[in-house]
């Protein structure tokens, strides 16, 4: 059978399991992912991710990971990270492109390469408070993938439509989320 | 004049100038925030931001940068990075940080330290596919500052509101962006 020559890398069967369990475990499915973020210095500041709580329990990445964030010298800053709104870009993308290899993985599709650039379009005019009619955020984002895979263009875009069906940073960009924001 | 002293390392100046020369030319407010993304294997990813389009020309960051974002082994990934889920969360603690760090400037308030914790909560039944009715995305984001500045609890409130009434990121992601995804 073709499919068994097929990997993308992806452990499909441990996410159909993992479906099974969880359908009859709602609280396990309970995550809650988590960052710190500490004001460095201007508009600079370092975000760390690490633990994490999910399957009933606290679990943690192989190792912490901090961010840099910043803004680039045009706006009077030292750049040294890339800006807050560009790691929406990095989550979107990379969101996209671990589900076209599930969904590749779990129709029997070999991938070869799969590329996309993002393109998020703002008006600066909102953060500036020059235009009260003008929003803070993005007005339109772009994501464009090219994709080497053993499969007709049209089994390709249905695999990019899969994936965004069941993003959760697509969902989250798409949709509103309720934020919270407290001072202690 | 005891504002002379306050430096939180924000130029606040050059961005009153800068909203005063976008006021007169809405075309150079027009930014767009540009990241490329390469799938390695799995659900593992790399994205690189460098170069954006601002102020009528091609700009570029001092460096370019890249992301890895990966699942974690619980999800029978390899952890190469963190979540796609996570970056956002990196976006919103940063955007708002940075907009404390320029208000408390703007308002000639010496802030000492600043400090969150941001957590998101997430019912992965809807990116499993196990319930149609739960959302893929985070129902729920909150935000906890904890920030020492010369000021009082009032006015620190005030500091965190406004920098949140102009956030990019808290926009992006309270509020729905249009997002096109498309195959080449």
């Amino acid at each position: 059978m073709a499919m068994a020559t097929i990997d993308n890398g992806v452990n499909v069967q441990a996410l159909l399991d993992a479906r099974e369990a969880l359908r009859g475990a709602p609280q396990a499915a309970q995550f809650t992912w988590r960052a710190a973020c500490k004001w460095e210095k201007g508009t600079h500041s370092k975000t760390t991710v690490h633990k994490f709580l999910g399957l009933g329990e606290e679990q943690r990445h192989k190792t912490a990971s901090s961010f840099d964030a910043d803004h680039p010298e045009i706006f009077a800053s030292e750049d040294h990270g890339i800006t807050p709104v560009e790691y929406l870009l990095v989550g979107l993308a990379s969101c996209l492109t671990a589900g076209i290899a599930a969904v590749a993985q779990n129709r029997g599709i070999q991938l070869r390469s799969v590329e996309s650039t993002v393109e998020g379009k703002m008006d600066i005019r909102g953060i500036l408070g020059i235009d009260s009619d003008v929003r803070n955020g993005y007005d339109d984002i772009k994501v464009t993938f090219k994709i080497d895979a053993d499969a007709s263009k049209k089994e390709i875009e249905a695999i990019v439509a899969q994936s965004q069906k069941r993003s959760a940073v697509y969902d989250a960009i798409t949709n509103p989320v309720n934020v919270t924001v407290e001072v202690v």
